[in-house]
């Protein structure tokens, strides 16, 4: 299991629909309204797709506040991260993190550098700054997958400091952003910076709800804007998610609403893990909970749920972790509180 | 101009809208009933794609008429070609053809080596023969862009022997097969090889009508499928190219009747361009027909259609050729009938 979301290879273990905690998804679903704008560009997907992406940049960068320059694309958060690990020349990533940094490394022949979260998931700065080299990129979750964990302001603008210096860059994957409580917006953060040796990577999958529209986008200093223009795959956003794009950040509400209901809920569901004595909840900036099983392996926890229709994620094939972790989503209330039955149950036998 | 299909850059130099000579799209349009299916796979964008594609394979395969095994998919023909690349060596490129073969090996730093194709845009079969090394991959496109060219049944299997032989891996780009007259098709063709070293990739960009959609899908052996499937980007196949692969093989008859369609209309392009005096027309087994201008340049031909509203392709951009040729699409009877009756003008000045 090298990623969540997969139910189809769980469906023949359940009779019924199985519940997805192993990809974090806003429960509330996509924006209101995108299913007619949708609708309305069926035309478009007999065009190809601008492949300079005009309007959707500007729609991006007007959501960002950043400028049409320092916006890039992608086929999802991940082609933008490879796109950046192509212009590398080592790359160093923090475990656990996500598979898909070291995974896409491996791909283009870079040298992979693992720095160890510490124990308690902060950075391990002090080896990160004697480690680097100019012209490696070190990717690190903003907040982190699967830890939750977020990087503090001021260890963050030090850390941006050490690196450039060094002539390395810096990408922040910033997937699950807007689930975090708002103490600060990196791309408000560096704008002084210009985003130099610099990339700041964000996603329409997780908040917006739409994994299976390909969204990514991002804003990186102009330099590496047009660097990375030379090499990206060309039509790489489909014509659907160029539509998805120029619509759903304008929707305020449904983005502040989305934030209020996971800040709610991960309250709720970490004050409610937490009194379990035979887990170990780790603090979550976002709408993901790592969890440490105190008595069982992940197996046995998976497989537990499973029978009851759960799929949640195992997290053994994160490098750093071992079977004693899993990973689950917060999501609407009334399936969080089965969630939480159920890790009840489990406390029992 | 890289590549043809960017209306959006030449808008503002005429007042109305453009019609697209520059890219070619089957004029029929996406079959009938896709838009219903598409509506109604709104909600697969609130999942992620299956990352294993495994329906779709499905129904790719049986389009193809190969087993899932050795079916592959991609963020249209271009991702698959990229990740063919990455696996390669050298990659050897015959030129003129289209430019993403070489833009993406430089990408992954592979050295190119360019083999012209003859004067009468026939393969250099004996060059080729003489350049290709073990792990060589040669891109070869069947029908070549922008040259219109089919390469021979028995020639390509001496090719394929020969390169096989070398240990080298051969790719043919067949984004237009469909639009071809079906002396042969090359995924029968080579059955019994069990496209050993072999990738023939395919997608629905052209024929279907779909550029917008970004389905791409191909024919190897199981051993390059399983390579590729470890290097591809996960999910790179969005939720609308999944649903729209598991409706659009199904409609033979729309197939049937875009075949037809196509092989009048280029026979009536053919018959009426070849009589005009001061451009040459290359015989094409396609949807599109590469000229030289034997008075005019690129530019200058290319603003005389602007002019009226139609855009064309400039060819210099293509290795190989200069800016006395151009490309123009086949399209519907009444548009084609105009793109004629401007050629007719532009021999009158």
């Amino acid at each position: 299991m090298e990623h969540g979301g997969d139910l189809l290879s769980y469906e023949k273990y359940y009779d019924g629909d199985l519940i997805d905690y192993s990809s974090n998804i806003n429960p509330l679903g996509p924006p209101e309204g995108l299913e007619e704008v949708l609708r309305h560009s069926f035309k478009n997907t007999e065009v190809y797709p601008d492949i300079r992406y005009r309007r959707l940049k500007k729609s991006i960068s007007s959501y960002l506040k950043c400028s049409v320059e320092n916006t890039i694309v992608g086929n999802g958060a991940v082609e933008l991260i490879d796109n950046f690990i192509i212009l590398a020349n080592r790359v160093l990533v923090c475990t656990p993190s996500f598979s898909e940094y070291e995974k896409r490394a491996i791909v283009h022949r870079k040298e992979v550098i693992r720095i160890p979260y510490n124990l308690d998931f902060t950075l391990d700065t002090l080896t990160i700054g004697n480690k680097i080299q100019k012209d490696d990129l070190i990717i690190l979750g903003n907040p982190n997958n699967p830890t939750g964990f977020r990087i503090d302001k001021i260890e963050l603008i030090i850390l941006y400091n050490v690196i450039k210096k060094s002539g390395a860059y810096l990408v922040l994957d910033e997937a699950f952003f807007e689930f975090c409580p708002m103490d600060y917006d990196s791309i408000d953060l560096f704008r002084k910076t210009k985003y130099e040796n610099l990339g700041i990577i964000r996603a329409a999958t997780k908040f917006f709800a739409l994994p299976g529209i390909r969204l990514g986008y991002g804003c990186t200093s102009t330099a590496l804007a047009e660097r990375i223009s030379k090499i990206e795959l060309p039509w790489s956003i489909n014509s659907f998610a160029e539509s998805a794009g120029n619509f759903i950040f304008s929707d305020r509400e449904y983005i502040e609403e989305s934030k209020r209901y996971i800040q709610e809920e991960r309250q709720l569901m970490l004050q409610a893990l937490s009194k379990l004595s035979n887990i170990k909840v780790f603090h979550t900036e976002t709408n993901f909970i790592l969890i440490k099983l105190l008595k069982w392996n992940e197996e046995y926890v998976f497989n537990f749920f499973l029978k009851k229709g759960i799929v949640i994620r195992k997290c053994s094939s994160f490098i750093g972790l071992n079977d004693n972790y899993i990973r689950v989503a917060i999501k609407s209330r009334e399936i969080n509180k089965r969630l939480i039955e159920i890790f009840n149950e489990l406390e029992c036998i």
